[in-house]
């Protein structure tokens, strides 16, 4: 991803790059792009500091001055990615009888939207090799958003059953769209959606123990 | 994993290891063992066949020897690891309708052993991280374990039945043993199973569409 044009082009009056991109919130938003692009292309270990700046085509100084450390950049880096999941209707509108499906569908779209898809993949991607991003990520999916959908349950096991609802959706993510195993790989959204959708449904409100009530 | 003394201890007249140890069961049985440990600690794409022989302490010949090209070490690394899954009783004497809990029992004992569990740990990162060994994993996975669940199924679509049964227990695996969420990481295994065992029933013999059928 890179800086797109916010305004009318300006003439030879105008500043040299660097000067004029430093300390907006569009830099800042660079860096952003360029760490999720290092970080999946590198890795959390390899990625460094130094490489996203030049990635960004900022000086390192100002990576350090808007985040901090490589552990804060891919924090940020992280929230950014879920900052699109936290918006969407499902989460902030979620109706008990019918979360299921929302928290499916939600998923799954953000999922196959590939502007979405991607910097989660580096995300998960860098998560599964490195503790240090593995920590950063717990803390962030159970904070920002499994906390949430708990909190929509009122059960005393709610944070068990996001967990459990959540875990089904990662394991389709993980065979559809990175492992890309077939069928699944290549499976309607639609037909998935209504296969998972019931499962979700039980896993969040479900009784436990007995089996999955009738939908 | 190092090589076991596999009888009595030789005197001074016992060869040198090297030249004791090459072209027997057990030296294919240690470079394995290196290989999954290389795999798991460099990632896929920064090991190398020289840096598995010096883990097994044989020559990068041998490895060459008896399994080609570093993509053909992985095979066979991955084949290891899944080699106690194959083995055993649920896969072998599957029962349709218990086929959930037999399904979500097999695999929670396999990630709860840090025998099995390591060199599978070691595996997913590999195939997470890098195209090649995913595309090992999926060949391996799809032919080995799920095609073995889909044909007892007798389904027309037990390939996708099995698949979302199996992405049921890979976001289980994430969230539990990689990435280490709470309560999941923490919680019983049986508690888990019982959770677990309905929902995978559901999957693999429940009517699809309407929702999960009673239990």
């Amino acid at each position: 991803m890179t800086a797109q044009p916010t305004g009318p082009r300006r003439g030879r009056g105008r500043p040299p790059r660097a000067a004029a991109s430093a300390e907006t919130p569009a830099t800042r938003d660079r860096i952003l792009a360029a760490a999720r692009e290092v970080f999946a292309e590198r890795g959390y270990e390899k990625a460094s500091v130094r490489g996203i700046a030049k990635a960004a085509d900022v000086d390192p100084a100002l990576v350090h001055h808007y985040f901090g450390t490589k552990e804060q950049v891919f924090e940020s880096a992280v929230e950014g990615a879920f900052a699109p999941v936290l918006r969407t209707r499902p989460l902030t509108e979620l109706r008990p009888d019918r979360a299921g499906e929302q928290f499916v569908r939600m998923f799954l779209g953000i999922w196959e939207n590939p502007a979405t898809r991607a910097p989660l993949l580096a995300i998960i991607r860098s998560a599964v090799s490195n503790e240090a991003a593995a920590a950063i990520f717990r803390r962030l999916v159970a904070g920002l958003v499994l906390s949430k959908v708990a909190k929509e349950l009122d059960a005393p096991d709610a944070e068990l059953r996001a967990e459990l609802a959540a875990a089904q959706v990662v394991g389709v993510v993980m065979l559809r769209y990175v492992i890309k195993v077939e069928p699944i790989a290549s499976a309607d959204p639609e037909e998935l959606i209504a296969r998972l959708g019931p499962v979700l449904q039980h896993h969040l409100t479900g009784s436990t123990g007995a089996g999955p009530a009738a939908g």
